[in-house]
């Protein structure tokens, strides 16, 4: 292990050089293609292009495809894809082999993990009515949270006649004990901060108070160490997106995993034919197939799924370095090295640090928060401040907040540890130091938003 | 138009040259790599690959998603592709501009649809609870449909405690009309035997009867000219598939449609933030987008639609050359070609023809059933037939039946006007002629089968 950068004073660039110099997982940048001169920090939205996934959508396009046809469902072992890839994935959030798939979106996995652990809370009360004590029906999430998990979540509670519960991040362990909540759903890094939730500490809360635990790790898988079967404090549920930290390419498939002891005790409602026990048998009847397999609806997008086997493998190579422990370190230092080299600009323009300063609670994100309009008199408009960054190649993203202090707009940057550098994290800070004084020092307008931000 | 053959009577190798040298649709197939020599007659299984995804999916690996990253959602216009691939498919199906779009698995957008039509009739009986008739709380289908129609719609079922009732074929137009039926879902071709259903007349039939259509469109996208929003007898919901005749690759995303009179009126369950009013605006309460784009729930796996996308273009070159209805009528010369060329054989060997013979209810594939073992003391096993099909490099495929009358075991070979021949036709007539005299005079006993059949 190298000597990360420890301080918080600001680092100069030879600092930057020397950290990167000393990086045990140097060679991985080589892996990916990545523009000549450009800084991408989107990483937690994208991946960058594995190399590897450019030949292996290619050899399943033209081999697999073109000349095997049909008979490439067993003789290239596309119907065994989806497991394969999750096992891969398997071991970067601490599950077992078998015990986790790649399958649609993590949309439809929330859909398809909340609707089972719902209904497994549901399935013990009408096994235990003599119990008598308050019905849980109640599903708790953090206030903030990322709007699909919510838009499913209500969803999946008014199909079932459950109430979804918010309650903002520090009130969590409190609200979890209230006699009604039977499920928390949580997304693990949250997606505007970067703050990361204690999920040893909350499953175990969670397992004391009798209820059920439902993980989304769309923005740990990959970079955050995940322990799912951790002893004592396992995870119940959990589903994670493929093309953040995973590098598996636009829209790529998503994940989903059940602990092993409930994973045969309940249903999923979506009962597509690949997910019967014998799907081959072409049987009128649905029967669940065991384990995971349960959880596969339709047929997997094949060629997006190939990115996504070659984004992951790509990630492995991380393994004979010291694996997600590596990629953490690194990714942390990458963190620390950006906010000690932006945050004196940064502050001085009204920006304030949204991302938690402490290691141990930050993802693999720095979230610098902007000035609420009419507030403190600054003109600083956060979208232009990141339009003018990509216009530099310096690629972050710009989330939009609802004017309050709660969620206000956020310049977001995703560090990488596969393929960003020291060296980019204080390019970046300086870039951002010199827009915020030629943005403030113009006092330009707001810039037109397009459809995507 | 050519004449294209009529004749019931076995026709030569020379009639079928004849035949394709009058093709106007010819030069579409040199649109598509299909391997030299091979007969391919699975397009109904997956399609083969067009010359132009190969392309596509190239520049959005390379150019899209390595150079862009994550600006392509803007820039290459990622984030309109599945409403652009919708557009392209709607025409051959008989919807209108903006009305169906592309999204997740057909299985996925069937679960949805579902959903979305037996709420309708809950909601309908809600809003008039004086009307006092019999609860219409049974959703019919055909008996043999494709499994996983049956287990979504189960699922769909159990969830919102109506009932599944099943019909043989011809008791269908009887059975829509008893009053506790509320929704009728069919798939309009049968993947075994390939029989098309009136559509016209079944809608009118349900719209008299006050009962909702689900189409599933799998077999006829492509091949078989469907026209959803016909006049006086439109359809209501529909499904269909985009990796058998829309040439999308394996496990291509899905299309779902929805007729406009009733797609603001009533929210599918799955509720992912693409799908939202205004997905970008991150707002926590779910509001349902207005029109199809209500329909998408996560976000879609590029790579594949991107070859779904060029799959439906190259099907869409058959535009100049009269489009579905040229396309019809080649599919239905080469079925007719098949038929002619192989059923003097098949049937001296206990064969008989599953598929219609009348044009008018065929699709485009055609189906032998294989004897019921036991049955004429026949040694035959279709799927042997097959397995030695297929080493000759003519490649359709066996679906195992029950073993009753009803479902028989089958041979299918489906006939992709885009790129299949007449002496193709010819061709696979004589190799299966030869391999059934083979395998009966050598007595061969069953092959062993691999997972996927």
């Amino acid at each position: 292990m190298p000597t990360w950068c420890m301080v918080h004073a600001a680092p100069t660039l030879e600092d930057c050089r020397a950290l990167d110099a000393a990086d045990p997982l140097a060679t991985l940048a080589d892996q990916f293609e990545i523009p000549e001169g450009l800084i991408y920090l989107d990483g937690n939205s994208l991946g960058a292009l594995p190399k590897a996934a450019a030949t292996a959508v290619g050899r399943a396009v033209q081999q697999e495809w073109g000349q095997g046809l049909i008979r490439s469902w067993n003789d290239a072992g596309w119907i065994m894809r989806a497991q394969e890839v999750g096992d891969a994935i398997a071991p970067l959030v601490g599950a077992g082999p078998g015990e986790l798939l790649v399958a649609d979106s993590t949309s439809i996995n929330l859909h398809k993990v909340l609707w089972a652990a719902l209904s497994m809370v549901d399935m013990r009360a009408r096994a235990h009515p003599q119990a008598a004590q308050t019905q849980r029906r109640v599903l708790l999430t953090e206030r903030i949270n990322f709007p699909t998990d919510r838009y499913i979540a209500q969803g999946v509670c008014d199909a079932l006649g459950w109430t979804l519960r918010d309650a903002p991040a520090h009130e969590l362990t409190a609200a979890l004990a209230a006699p009604d909540v039977g499920v928390l759903m949580l997304t693990h890094v949250n997606y505007r901060s970067g703050a990361v939730h204690d999920m040893a500490a909350l499953n175990q809360a969670c397992a004391q108070a009798g209820v059920l635990t439902v993980w989304d790790l769309a923005h740990s898988a990959g970079a955050v160490p995940v322990n799912l079967s951790q002893a004592g404090a396992p995870a119940d549920f959990a589903v994670g997106c493929g093309y953040k930290f995973l590098n598996g390419g636009p829209g790529a498939p998503a994940f989903v995993w059940v602990h092993p002891r409930h994973v045969n005790a309940v249903e999923q409602p979506l009962r597509g034919w690949l997910g019967h026990a014998a799907p081959f048998a072409f049987e009128q009847g649905y029967r669940p197939a065991a384990g995971i397999a349960r959880y596969v609806c339709g047929t997997p997008p094949i060629l997006s799924l190939t990115a996504l086997q070659a984004g992951v493998q790509t990630l492995r190579a991380a393994d004979p370095h010291g694996g997600m422990a590596a990629l953490r370190a690194k990714s942390l230092s990458l963190t620390r090295t950006f906010i000690a080299a932006a945050e004196e600009a940064a502050t001085a323009h009204g920006l304030w640090l949204l991302s938690p300063r402490e290691d141990e609670r930050r993802g693999s994100q720095v979230s610098w928060a902007c000035p609420v309009k009419g507030e403190g008199g600054l003109a600083l408009d956060g979208y232009s401040v990141m339009r003018a960054l990509i216009a530099r190649g310096i690629i972050g993203d710009f989330r939009a907040g609802d004017g309050t202090v709660d969620a206000p707009d956020i310049l977001r940057f995703g560090f990488a540890p596969a393929y960003n550098t020291h060296e980019q994290a204080w390019l970046a800070a300086q870039a951002l130091a010199q827009e915020l004084e030629r943005l403030a020092a113009s006092g330009s307008a707001a810039a037109q938003r397009p459809a995507v931000t």
